[in-house]
């Protein structure tokens, strides 16, 4: 499924204006969610970064924001999102070479490196589950057809040694995304993110080293705003949330 | 491995002295985590439960003591541990049957009947995992040669339609108790449980139910003690805890 727009798309500020992304003005739009994944990661400069499933390059291109030095790979499979992602390295100068393919596949110069890190958002619902949306990019975005399984297959074999694999996903996909571990990979920190505080967890950024000894672990929740509910115009962060969505600081899940 | 005493069992209050156990001096011995088991249970009167690796009984007899008329049965295969299970069922007047064997091979006449529900504190280690506990019974508690897969595996195969499994484990078991899962069980539900809030969870309960269909969720995390840090001589737990503790209330987990 690939999509184009008839529409030009938007330009939208990230990190307080850091990074600037163009993005389909009725697609599948970045959000909260890849700029947290982006503030998990614990790359330092000069490491090299894959992600999985770049979209228009949101996550990407908050961790090249934040990391000075990190050469970036993305891998799209829709290439409407792919162009936009190639446009938006190029606006914001950063090392984040776009390749277009689908990630089961890899490419064979991709297949013969290794990464520091590898980042993926897979999408967060099952194909076979519920009504697709209309716009038939943003619907590979949400419920792409590849299993859980396969993104983290993909991602565990262009690890290298003692790299870091980070993914942020809905909670309800944790069994999926701890099966398809498989016990592949060490050191797993869950940290589950709450809107407030007492609130069921409804995401969860996941982190595990390869060759990584440490067993199992999860954190207190991550919370998302502060006070019991929604107060309209009030922007309502926490500080470490405030801190990773308007100023790019890191989010530590794993020390 | 089988335990005998030397010394005679101590007897405990539990539930604020509503159950009273016989427990060995030097052995294992039930402390908050068999009584939060027997807490998160939803059982109703007149139903039928399954405790696998019952020990001296603690959780069915807690169990027992909140919902009346349910009918208990425990599988344990020490030998001097259902002796003395057997002791406490008769000195709490309860409807506990305790059945000395291997869960991972039940006797035929427990294999042919199934239950509402299933309940079960696995070992917390791994049976290859540091060293064993100077008491063998103590140490075929903590670090059974049971695989937790096995444990699984018998509670599923006992459970009646629509029942309900309930386990506690350490955090660093969840990997491990989602894959042996399996997927075989809908309506999963964690919930982590914190000493105070903020800290990580080092231990949850999980709940699912044969034939359930609701995606897997988690709860936020069930704090057991106010404050940020110990008080000594201090009383600190949460409204729920120490009502679940001393008053043997429900810990409602999965609504």
């Amino acid at each position: 499924m690939t999509s184009t727009w008839d529409t030009e798309p938007t330009r939208d500020a990230f990190l307080g204006g850091r990074v600037s992304l163009f993005q389909p003005r009725d697609g599948y739009r970045a959000g909260m969610d890849a700029v947290l994944l982006a503030a998990s990661v614990q790359a330092t400069p000069g490491q090299t970064v894959l992600e999985l499933g770049c979209g228009v390059g949101a996550a990407a291109l908050c961790l090249a924001a934040r990391v000075p030095g990190v050469s970036l790979t993305g891998v799209e499979i829709q290439p409407a999102y792919a162009a936009l992602a190639r446009r938006n390295a190029e606006a914001n100068r950063a090392a984040f070479d776009v390749v277009e393919g689908d990630l089961a596949r890899l490419p064979a110069h991709l297949r013969q490196v290794s990464f520091d890190h590898v980042i993926m958002n897979p999408p967060y619902f099952d194909p076979d589950l519920g009504t697709g949306s209309a716009d038939p990019g943003r619907d590979t975005a949400l419920r792409g057809a590849t299993p859980a399984s396969a993104w983290i297959d993909a991602g565990l074999r262009r690890l290298a040694p003692k790299g870091w694999l980070t993914l942020i996903q809905r909670v309800d996909r944790l069994p999926d995304m701890l099966r398809a571990l498989d016990g592949r990979i060490g050191s797993v920190c869950v940290a589950p993110l709450a809107a407030r505080a007492g609130r069921p967890p409804h995401l969860f950024v996941m982190q595990g080293k390869k060759g990584g000894r440490a067993r199992f672990r999860m954190t207190a929740p991550v919370i998302l705003h502060t006070g019991p509910s929604h107060e309209r115009d009030a922007e309502d962060y926490t500080a470490p949330i405030a801190a990773a969505l308007r100023d790019g600081a890191e989010l530590r899940i794993w020390d």
